[in-house]
């Protein structure tokens, strides 16, 4: 529903978590000789279409001679700091929080270790209706490894008209403060906030 | 010169390396009662002007009140990352190499952090003309850290016509393979070419 239809615009709109298979139906009706969009809100890099995309040609090496171009775009992240101030202005990362993706050990070493280089992080997919207390122990490992005064923002529906930026510390962090449409950044050792702004300097000791 | 003069707007360009003194002139023209646009290319928030002009507004505490908007853009680690094909489809960092704002030493720490967490990583102004050598070491940190094998995309000059993309192994890697222009992606451990596209698998072990 996000593409408007027009004459000579077929429309094949598909589930999440068919990523896939959406990938392989595209590379499927490119090579019929069909011009295909696959579409994706955000950066189709950044957890997004564009991976899903060349591991369908990489399982389909048939499909190896399509031109296929990716077209960059503006990350959830990326919108959720414009609309907080700055709080990625500094080295950063960005970790999806799924475990659909990675085993939960993984998540908690790349958080302890993105700490220890303190980082500022941005999170994807903190919290789903199928792993609803999995946020819980990531705030636990953030409070342990981060302390209790680090600053996180929870940013909501970014760039709709229910957007919504809520900004606080680890210690007063609860899991219900994300959902499946929010973006979750956590700041660095000096990250501040400026009046409603909050922001991480360009320098580090 | 990137933005065309016309009626009613009044340009004030300034040179590289100015950037608290050009906030600090936008704060000042916004509190005299002028619109006022900060411009910088990619996004603002990413190792630019945004957090300049926080840092201006923390200085000149009088200027709180002024409304200050973000507006997002696309972050030159995520136009590289598209004309590669998907190298930071997965969990990745972005790391400023410049040492004008933090010392070596913390470059370094982040840099084996970053390795040993297996992210995918971006790299802003990895070589300047008063550094020529600092990028060397930075690539032999990422060959003990990171292995020979690992995959390293030169990404120069990209969305003008001169843009270059050229990717290659630690072990192939030069510095000289890098310039002011050029943003530098490497890989995780899963990265791998897919005929010529490069793209990080959107699963982990």
């Amino acid at each position: 529903a996000r593409v408007a239809p027009r004459p000579g615009l077929t429309l094949h709109p598909s589930d999440n978590r068919v990523e896939l298979d959406r990938a392989t139906h595209a590379l499927q009706m490119a090579a019929e000789g069909r011009r295909v969009v696959v579409v994706s809100s955000g950066d189709p890099g950044v957890f997004a279409m564009a991976s899903a995309v060349f591991e369908a040609l990489e399982a389909n090496p048939q499909y190896l001679a399509l031109p296929v171009t990716v077209l960059p775009g503006i990350t959830a992240m990326l919108a959720a700091a414009a609309a907080a101030g700055a709080p990625l202005g500094h080295d950063f990362c960005a970790i999806n929080l799924s475990d659909n993706l990675k085993p939960f050990a993984l998540i908690e070493r790349r958080l302890r270790l993105a700490a220890e280089a303190d980082f500022a992080m941005a999170f994807y997919n903190p919290r789903s209706k199928s792993r609803p207390h999995h946020f819980a122990q990531v705030l636990q490992i953030l409070r342990e490894s981060c302390g209790p005064a680090r600053l996180i923002t929870f940013a909501r529906a970014v760039s709709t008209p229910d957007q919504q930026i809520r900004t606080t510390t680890l210690a007063e962090a609860t899991e219900d403060m994300a959902d499946m449409r929010t973006v979750v950044l956590v700041g660095n050792s000096a990250t501040r906030r400026i009046g409603p702004h909050v922001y991480t300097p360009r320098f580090a000791q």
